[in-house]
């Protein structure tokens, strides 16, 4: 399968979809989303899930995680900023914390 | 730390137990659950969690997943039968469900 | 993405592709491995990085495990048989353990 | 199972027990490690056995990933300091990496 490059949105791109994607913001050139859980059983439940979306999409993010709580930063570092896939990754993500 | 090797409970106490252990059922000699999850990513994220169950507790699972299913059944090979351990595994294993 | 739905491989071809397969062989009319780790800690660590491997193909094992072995059955249901799908996910996890 | 509260330890006994203990340096007041893996899949199978060290200790580092990297930082927040329980888990994962 072939896939196209993504490239880098534009500010206005990301203010105009960062609109449609709760709970994220633009931190340092990154999109960026801190959650906290129950525990660290929870917090880690989760990240196993995520790690399941990131290989799906083969785009990875920077996480970090200190007992229940999760932070995730999203960018492309081929494109040089945040691109469509970005957003792909933070919409699936938040369809699974909707789900849960 | 020593600790007391588990010993076999009696059909009575199991039976008592069972009544305060809601999912779970007696098959084979073994306690038994079978779970359904919406799909495998939350099928599996909820087998991360009881993997660190598992090994908190030095007491393993025989189980098995096919997509959004799990069947986990607990026995005390030690003990040659269904100990408390295992029933402290199920308790676990349902505050967590119930958590979720 | 369309992709063409995989068909049932017939008899011949499951074995030329088994002889390219270790490890793996035909039973009950799956493929199947059965593995076995030096612990628990190793066989679920395993099972997080089939995990990836089952979201990214969108095909999922029938799969168990007690404490350090783990036995994998791959099948296609839609195709009522097994596919090359099925040695796609065989050669995966093959390439996994051998860079352990 | 009442366990003794850990204490921190002082900069020579840090020292010293560093010197047993390859692959960790104090950074900022907190043991650290840095590995690298030779992609995802490696890093997370990886983080999920180190997750069940976790909670098998009590004891959750601060930790994060950016695909095939991993570093941990370790301290105890109770002690206000590094403790007898942060080299506790670097040695525990420590011998995880030789076996591996």
């Amino acid at each position: 399968m072939t896939r196209e490059r993504p490239k880098a949105l534009k500010a206005e791109a990301i203010a105009l979809r960062l609109a449609d994607c709760p709970g994220w913001a633009l931190a340092e050139g990154k999109l960026r989303r801190d959650l906290k859980f129950p525990d660290f059983s929870a917090a880690f439940g989760f990240m196993a899930r995520v790690a399941m979306i990131a290989e799906t999409l083969d785009h990875h993010p920077e996480w970090s995680n200190v007992y229940n709580r999760v932070s995730i930063e999203l960018t492309t570092h081929d494109a040089g900023g945040v691109s469509a896939l970005d957003f792909e990754f933070a919409a699936r993500l938040n369809r699974l914390l909707d789900a849960s």
